[in-house]
């Protein structure tokens, strides 16, 4: 009998499915990627929905394998009812694998707007359990459809590159190991482990700028231009990050050579703004304006401020929000307004 | 009687609208940062639109200003019924204004699908009438709303900085002086002017992809995102083609030092790409792939090739389509596929 009517014999193990081996791929290589030596902890920020369970999950096996102890945060924020139950469920979910569960219940002001002041109080849980655990990194649960979201927000503000890197996969102890899965890959995931998850009702609630994007605008742009654009976002995020970070270190490479401190304020030399093209001068002088004065120059503002390099013609000073910027023997002199 | 009580003396002139005179002001910026010469010609691209109708009108104006002769192309596609009708009303229009006009019926073959056949023969036609009659620059009327939906379609194709640079305002003897118009001032500067406008039918067609992205999906990023939207695409298409220009020059300044021949292709200095940021290194491998074989790489066989410098175990070769990458002796040696 040739080989191939042979039965295979039946894997003792039952099959993995592909999306949890997608999840778990992403958090073995997350794990790689930063190293961590035996016995270090880990912490899996959980909220009870797919993406936080799945990578829970997933996080639970890997970890295991290396030696890794697993923590957990669930954050109540107190904000729906019920919101207790939620938050005690997930951490049983997690406790049955091997996860220790850490509730914490936070007080949610609405400083900067209900997302953003869940945000903070959050961030701030996150990082008391961080020290109380001894993790040396945070997993965080965010998705390649989350990705995209950010970007199509940061496109809307339109402040170039910075505004289109989304999320960072690592950036200090915070990870976001599924930067690269779908949202769909953590339900399905789920679904094939028979975890029950929790479906947030703000994630569908139009007051949300995010869940707009998420509800009306990316469906559109699906619609319209095709399958993966959320996959073409995530790719200009990754490439946009790129991109920022090797600007980062051109300036930095050479900021401190060409400045110099001025009477009230900072002086660059206007022949190395010259020679730079155009994309480093711009950032030079956003550089400066923020590390200085901590101002956001506009684009409109940093184009102004360039003209008295590209465009020099013996002009006055340029005052922009909380800056004057004046061309004195060969140098940019940054003043806070006002002062001179 | 105190002097603000004095009425003002009636104008000679009649008061320009703000549209014309933004229209105007961009059409003498572009002809200023080229710097044309007195007795010069530039060549404009007209529809019978309101787009290319207000750019027209205002390079009239500016051009006689500056001793500048003026030309028009009025390319007929043939398409519709009537297209010559259209063209001859278009032209009529502009030589009112002391264009000389020039009519070109041109074939438009499907090669590519419609959009880019008639694309390509009215370039064709363009260039013919350009060389005709000596024109120096040839201005089209693409606004800041072309710009806006060319940055989406770049967008939804992901890749990266270079495909969000949207359309360029100056390219070899090619200027876009509207780029920061919106197509709401055209249109009201034609109003004002009291220029009839012709409305493509085509411009309003859901069979194509562009035409989809003004009519569907701008208007619900707007909605969603709130206004600001298309200025918010322009702003990034600015950043991104200075971001790429950098890139470009710096690329320029040493890819010959890190490059040599090798046998059947070319081989890169492995060190050097691994000193630079990932940036820089995978731009490298593109232009690489790019010059000597004609190949854009895609995102994921870029990393794959990056990874023989930033990942390097002693693998075998890489092969993408078109080119074999192995790593040999310190360098990245690039084969086309099938030889070695």
């Amino acid at each position: 009998m040739p080989a191939h009517d042979t039965p295979a014999p039946e894997s003792r193990r039952p099959r993995l499915d592909v999306d949890t081996a997608a999840v778990r791929l992403a958090v073995r290589r997350c794990l790689a990627d930063v190293g961590l030596p035996e016995g270090s902890a880990v912490l899996v920020a959980v909220s009870g929905g797919a993406d936080s369970l799945a990578l829970a999950a997933a996080t639970a096996f890997e970890a295991r394998a290396s030696g890794i102890r697993t923590h957990a945060v669930v954050v109540d924020h107190g904000l729906q009812p019920g919101s207790d139950e939620i938050a005690g469920t997930a951490a049983e979910q997690v406790r049955g694998w091997g996860i220790e569960p850490h509730v914490v219940r936070v007080q949610v002001t609405d400083a900067g707007g209900p997302e953003a002041a869940a945000r903070t109080a959050r961030y701030a849980a996150i990082d008391t359990i961080c020290l109380e655990v001894g993790a040396t990194l945070v997993l965080l649960g965010h998705t390649l459809d989350d990705q995209a979201e950010t970007v199509l927000l940061g496109l809307a503000r339109g402040s170039g590159t910075g505004s289109l890197q989304g999320m960072a996969p690592l950036l200090g102890r915070y990870a976001r190991p599924l930067l690269g899965v779908r949202r769909t890959q953590t339900r399905a995931s789920c679904a094939a482990l028979g975890i029950p998850v929790w479906d947030d009702p703000h994630n569908a609630s139009a007051e949300f700028t995010r869940v707009r994007v998420r509800e009306r605008v990316l469906p559109v742009l699906e619609a319209e231009l095709g399958p993966g654009v959320a996959e073409a976002l995530a790719r200009t995020a990754e490439q946009a990050r790129e991109d920022t970070q090797a600007f980062d270190e051109m300036i930095e490479e050479f900021i401190e050579e060409i400045c110099e401190p001025a009477e009230a304020g900072i002086a660059v030399q206007a022949g190395a703004l010259a020679a730079n093209p155009a994309a480093l001068r711009h950032r030079i002088i956003r550089y400066v304006a923020h590390a200085e004065f901590g101002r956001s120059l506009s684009r409109g503002h940093t184009l102004a401020i360039a003209a008295l390099v590209t465009d020099w013609r013996g002009q006055g000073p340029i005052d922009v929000p909380g800056i004057t910027v004046r061309r004195e023997a060969g140098r940019l002199v940054f003043t806070a307004a006002g002062e001179s």
